[in-house]
């Protein structure tokens, strides 16, 4: 692990800089895919998926006795823990519902703000060796408070061409009754243009590789929207005397798990912390299946000492974590003070991993800086929001004038020719 | 203009069909400008406003001092309205202020969320004929109410080398001190990676012409964000014979008048109306000073008659139009069920022009289809939201096992390796 102290400010760039991610190789291929998809259908849907997932399929959909049937090969321990974090995910996403807003802006001028559901969304949840299955809590359970009509999932086949049944029962769960056996580029295009078995959706959301990342991005270019920009994993840990090295070690570990091209750092002002998490982190890391890994994560990573807590600040702000641990004493200043930050863990007995399954906030979360601009995924990410205004003929004599002289300054006649005739009208009649 | 009765449904898609716009040429030249900002600067910035625009600029930051006496030049009749028009739109922007979200998922378990503004932000505000300073309002006064650190205004260069002075009284009056006089690709370009003059943003948004719609899009591959994608504006009016027939005419006009390929479309349940409508038209046509331009996008337009509202309301749900005007008995299910659309004016006396100015409500609204999937700007458009936890020791202790759990089912032994230290630390010192 690298230690830096005190790294003056004009170093921050560089030393904060992400793992690059290449996609121009990755183009050429999912354009070639859309076009085939949008050309073809399901025909290309079967094509591709026998070429990059080496399974041949009868069909794409799950059938309903499938999706019944899955919870029983679900252990009940498991079963049990999905239906606990369902909960709590339900009670935070549904604390996000907002109301109508109202505000009459002038006497008879009403405007108001609602919020509606997305009809139509996507979800992909990404296959590879272990069932994803609390991206499914994590999209599915927002999108069913928001009130989405159509709900579809896709996620790649295995080698026998099936879904892990965990996938299958937590999508059951949450209400979804639409799920295709459809991965990768293919799995994206085929819900941006829809085909003969995959609906066309208005928004796709979810996590995936390289290829998943680039589809996603260009089926923006279609009119689809998409939950954020993807980029690898990372976790910033600010920490003090307060906090256990064995615990942050830990967290550390839990991120540098996700792939070779996750970032960890650890921002402290005390460098005897930072010797006392890399002894922790060795020792912890010797007993972890995927030491291969995270060794490779965390040969990449930071600790970093930094003179006082203001400069911790700007620092983090500057990096804009996807994930931010919290451990230090001055713990009101480091809250109030962080600007950009995708999800906040507070104190010692709150790991990342709480937030990844079960506490109840979202793990969907900007990575690679987008903290800076991009939300996680909320309850609205499910919705947009309407605005509506009703002026009665008070109202417009009172307000009208306002938008004649507005609307002739910017030479637009016709803009203003609507509201005169209504006035003409209102005041020939009084 | 093409009336169309009682089409079938199978023809809606093309009936709706928008005017398609033709991107791949601009999209060469965007590259090449975003290459040339990026690599040097302002020397970049001043070559493609000497070559786009015509014009050679010693400076493109306005002075303090330019920003101070602009106003001067504005009519004072103009500089009311404006006032006028900023204390409504702060009103409904102000509303839509949203507290943190607290909920105790679990015991122990304390989630929340909360919205902080994104620090630096970039408007764009477009020249042409005339200028838009209603477009700073929309922009601007929620940017100020969000608590933007940064906010950034470009906008181009007229013949002199000017901008207008009312496009400069409306931005300081917005509390905006940082105004560039520069324009089109260059701008966004210089605002994407910052410049020697002009800095970097973290979010772009305004309107503009084709240029600046693909520099946008190319934009958010270098890492920035915009408010949403664009297209030509459009209006559909939902009218029965509760509407007044001259109105219904002036507000398709008002939405003709802003470009060749704007599109206004009329739904109604009464043929009669259709006729009625058109011949306004043809009268308030012949007075327009635009009216070339409002005759092109008129003689694109359809009046189109449904048999009954559940038919008038899949077909405006379908088409999700940016600005939409209820003008029917029965109203109340109109509103309650509409799902898609920009903005939304109910009534005989709520002309669209009255929330393209002063009313209150944003005029920066998805176009395209893309109210289905996209708000249009709002106060969150220049925030994100934060989620935060702290958990204490009985929460973990509660909680813990379930995430151990899920953890080990998703093959992530580190994750659950977080949870269990602190388990077992807990559970040693009981």
């Amino acid at each position: 692990m690298k230690k830096v102290y005190n790294p003056p400010m004009e170093s921050w760039e560089n030393l904060l800089q992400r793992p690059v991610q290449a996609f121009s190789e990755v183009e050429a291929v999912a354009r070639e895919v859309f076009e085939a998809v949008r050309r073809d259908g399901d025909t290309a849907i079967g094509n591709y998926t026998r070429k990059f997932d080496g399974v041949e399929q009868e069909t794409l959909e799950l059938s309903e006795s499938e999706i019944l049937n899955a919870g029983k090969e679900v252990p009940i321990a498991l079963r049990k823990a999905i239906q606990t974090a369902k909960e709590n995910i339900e009670k935070f996403h549904r604390a996000q519902r907002t109301g109508r807003i109202t505000v009459e802006t002038s006497p008879g001028v009403q405007c108001w703000q609602e919020k509606r559901p997305i009809d139509k969304v996507g979800l992909y949840i990404p296959g590879g060796t272990a069932p994803l299955f609390s991206t499914i809590l994590m999209l599915a359970i927002p999108a069913s408070i928001a009130g989405c009509r159509e709900v579809v999932l896709c996620s790649p086949p295995g080698k026998e061409g099936q879904l892990h049944p965990a996938i299958i029962y937590t999508a059951h769960l949450c209400g979804i009754r639409r799920i295709f056996k459809v991965g990768g580029i293919q799995a994206i295009a085929g819900m941006t243009f829809g085909t003969q078995s995959i609906p066309r959706v208005f928004k796709i959301f979810g996590p995936g590789n390289q290829y998943v990342t680039v589809a996603k991005q260009l089926a923006t270019t279609f009119g689809v929207a998409i939950d954020m920009p993807a980029g690898p994993s990372e976790l910033l840990v600010a920490a003090d005397h307060t906090a256990d090295p064995e615990f942050v070690a830990s967290d550390l570990l839990s991120q540098a798990e996700h792939g070779t091209d996750s970032q960890v750092v650890l921002v402290t002002t005390r460098p005897e912390l930072m010797d006392q998490v890399e002894a922790a982190l060795e020792r912890q890391l010797d007993l972890l299946p995927r030491k291969a890994i995270a060794q490779k994560a965390i040969d990449n990573s930071k600790l970093i000492c930094v003179p006082d807590d203001d400069t911790a600040i700007e620092l983090i702000n500057q990096y804009g974590p996807e994930h931010y641990i919290i451990c230090c004493e001055n713990e009101a200043y480091y809250l109030e003070n962080t600007r950009n930050a995708g999800s906040v863990f507070v104190g010692n007995y709150t790991p990342e991993s709480a937030g990844d399954y079960a506490s109840g906030t979202n793990h969907t979360l900007p990575t690679n800086g987008y903290a800076r601009q991009y939300s996680g995924v909320t309850l609205d990410s499910f919705m947009k929001s309407i605005s509506f205004q009703k002026i009665t003929a008070q109202g417009i004599l009172q307000l009208g004038p306002t938008i004649e002289v507005m609307a002739e300054a910017e030479g637009l006649q016709a803009h203003k020719n609507a509201v005169s005739l209504r006035l003409e009208h209102l005041r020939s009649g009084l």
